[in-house]
């Protein structure tokens, strides 16, 4: 073996994303050696470009090459509700159910002992600053439905109903232990329309 | 939509790879983007470095970053022992097996009146050529256990035949209608080793 085997060096990266194992990303690499102008170069320049130009949200930490991201800036959503998600995975997921056309906010996490997420870990003082700052009359806590899920939207619930917003939280419906960015979209959008108060 | 949309645009050159589909290429995508200094300009650098350095062997048609390919280059290959693979994939898959210490020729596909493969697309006079100039005792066809890959095996069987190498074929063992690329290891030696002659 080489000290550096360019293609083996690729697969190596290519196999660490999530969903390619090695063979497939073999296959990939193969597939893209037939072609490399047409194949290999475009996906080098796009990853670039998305490196250089996407970002976190300064609003709402959904990732963009906009900052605010699209949707913070977009005057047709219904700015007085928050749909607060783990993140920006969950995020991505309502927005192909087309389920909420409010805002969003990314919380980047959920309380977890055994994870070693604690409060100060994930970005509520934010959320409480958009609440005062903004007309905003109703947060949809679409939090996972594990145990997890549960204690942080039963905590955050807590923090947030003194600034006396609405606080929901989407219906059951999102089967027990199931992460939402894998969901089916009517799935999501059916236990986002019948949410509930908290 | 923006025109031009980064994110979507990644995904979407991503979803095309084997393997992939949009859903694992849209993970895929988010789990770069978190840390993208680290995940994606490496990964966009190995494809150019790969894209430029990559190309195939002139002698066997394995694609490599050296030509001739590291394979012919190798001294400690039997070079009396050719074993004539349908692509670069069953190469691959035959050298992870460690089952072959000779050389190899990459015919290219298989004989194939629907695919529109006749003998014109296939590396058959390069392989004579090398039967004529080295000192080749035995061919090893390791085509696939497919009518075409049977077609084309007996096919060319007949043009070496009359060089007097020694024309032999993959044991009974592949499984009838398998890709080589997708078979465990451990079948792909023992097929090797129980080849027999045609
Ligand atoms: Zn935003
Ligand atoms: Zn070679």
């Amino acid at each position: 073996m080489r000290a550096h085997d360019p293609i083996e060096h690729l697969i190596g990266l290519l196999a660490k994303l999530p969903g390619l194992g090695r063979r497939s990303a073999r296959r990939a690499v193969l597939k893209m050696l037939m072609q490399p102008e047409q194949a290999m170069l475009p996906l080098a320049a796009a990853l670039r470009e998305a490196a250089a130009a996407v970002r976190p949200c300064r609003i709402c930490g959904n990732l963009d090459d906009q900052d605010p991201c699209h949707i913070c800036r977009d005057p047709q959503r219904d700015r007085s509700v928050i749909c607060v998600v783990e993140g920006v995975a969950e995020l991505w997921a309502l927005e192909r159910a087309h389920a909420h056309r409010g805002l969003y906010h990314v919380l980047g996490g959920t309380l977890s002992a055994l994870g070693g997420m604690g409060p100060e870990d994930l970005s509520v003082q934010p959320l409480l600053s958009r609440i005062a700052e903004d007309k905003v009359e109703e947060v949809i806590l679409a939090l996972p439905a594990t145990v997890d899920g549960a204690t942080t939207a039963h905590w955050l619930g807590d923090r947030l109903r003194p600034s006396g917003v609405q606080v929901t939280r989407l219906a059951q419906g999102v089967p027990i232990g199931g992460a939402l960015d894998v969901l089916d979209e009517g799935t999501l959008a059916a236990a986002l329309k019948a949410r509930r108060v908290v």
